[in-house]
């Protein structure tokens, strides 16, 4: 999705203070300190206008969640959302997967989601898809023992890509589904993102999969 | 498919003496002194008309194919092939996959082929998939220590499935493929079963995996 440019934008973000984390390289190691409790730390890559990250806020008061965008005309619209619903366990960073090491220490994290990651289609491009192995090595020092990834995609490329990377770096991998929605049960259990509202109404199947460390 | 009962096709299919195993119960554990060798032993479970389980045993002279196949008249066409080729390196036992154990002994397998299975799509039905645990137990007593599992089909509900159980069962798993003939190289590299032609000229993708004991 194509965007135009818009200055003010990065102004109105960084007004955002209860929500936006502006130097998240010195909340690194201390992120229960900043929410204040103990809860289990749940991270989105790539969060998009989220409506997926601040429904999980809202359903699950005893987790925190932090969500990483690096488009700030999108993630504006995410932050916008939390402030209105007031949600006390979320939090947003301007950023993408290459500085996680810099934002999170080590085990500090218990999850995290990815959500129609960019499937960057031509193998030249493979080492920039989320779940490329050294992406894999990255989230496996941040999350902790019991760590896991939730992986959504529509794109078949993609997710046979990552089911191979993740079985190659010995992840344990459960319930793998290739049409997520084929039981209309799982609409209700499981929360969409704005991208999966729009495949649905398409009838595309939705690839999902579980990834224990 | 349905097929009209003939009774002469048993008498047609139990002439064919060097093919025929007709009591393979009495080979059990001893595959490798009826073929005369030391090489492998792969078997195909559901061989149909046999094109890929021929074609294989042309290409690899020096490995053992033993094919089963339930429907006596579909069988026939297997056995008619490899007779009329002169395979010697071919067998052939009217059976299923419910009675492997007994036609085989422990570690006595190389590699086990399952193409285009039975789905049984209906969730009661689950524990007839040729890749519901019960057969993966079986299939790991047979097989040897680098015994493995190549699985193909078009039906994403089977491969979802077969995913999953293999996980729980421990196989390592391996190639994983959405689409097998997104890269044309495949039709080179891969040898296709009847079913599958049909399939590639309808476009359908078909999917595959390699699973290790």
């Amino acid at each position: 999705m194509r965007l135009r440019k818009r200055p003010w934008v990065k102004d109105e973000i960084m007004e955002y203070t209860d929500y936006m984390v502006q130097k998240p390289e010195e909340v690194r190691g201390k992120w229960k300190q900043l929410f204040k409790n103990e809860y289990p730390i749940h991270i989105e890559l790539g969060t998009g206008r989220g409506q997926f990250i601040t429904a999980l806020a809202v359903q699950n008061p005893s987790i925190n969640f932090v969500a990483l965008e690096q488009k700030q005309e999108v993630l504006v619209q995410a932050v916008r959302k939390a402030n209105e619903m007031k949600l006390p366990n979320i939090k947003f960073i301007l950023g993408n997967a290459n500085n996680l090491m810099l934002f999170f220490a080590e085990n500090e994290l218990n999850r995290i989601y990815l959500n129609f990651s960019d499937p960057w289609p031509k193998n030249r491009h493979a080492k920039r898809r989320l779940t490329h192995q050294r992406y894999l090595d990255i989230y496996k020092q941040i999350l902790d023992d019991e760590g896991e990834i939730m992986f959504k995609t529509d794109n078949a490329l993609l997710f046979e890509f990552s089911l191979n990377e993740l079985i190659k770096q010995d992840f344990h991998l459960n319930h793998i589904s290739l049409d997520l929605y084929r039981d209309e049960e799982n609409i209700r259990k499981h929360t969409q993102t704005e991208y999966e509202d729009k495949f649905m109404k398409q009838g595309k199947p939705i690839f999902r999969l579980e990834a224990k460390r």
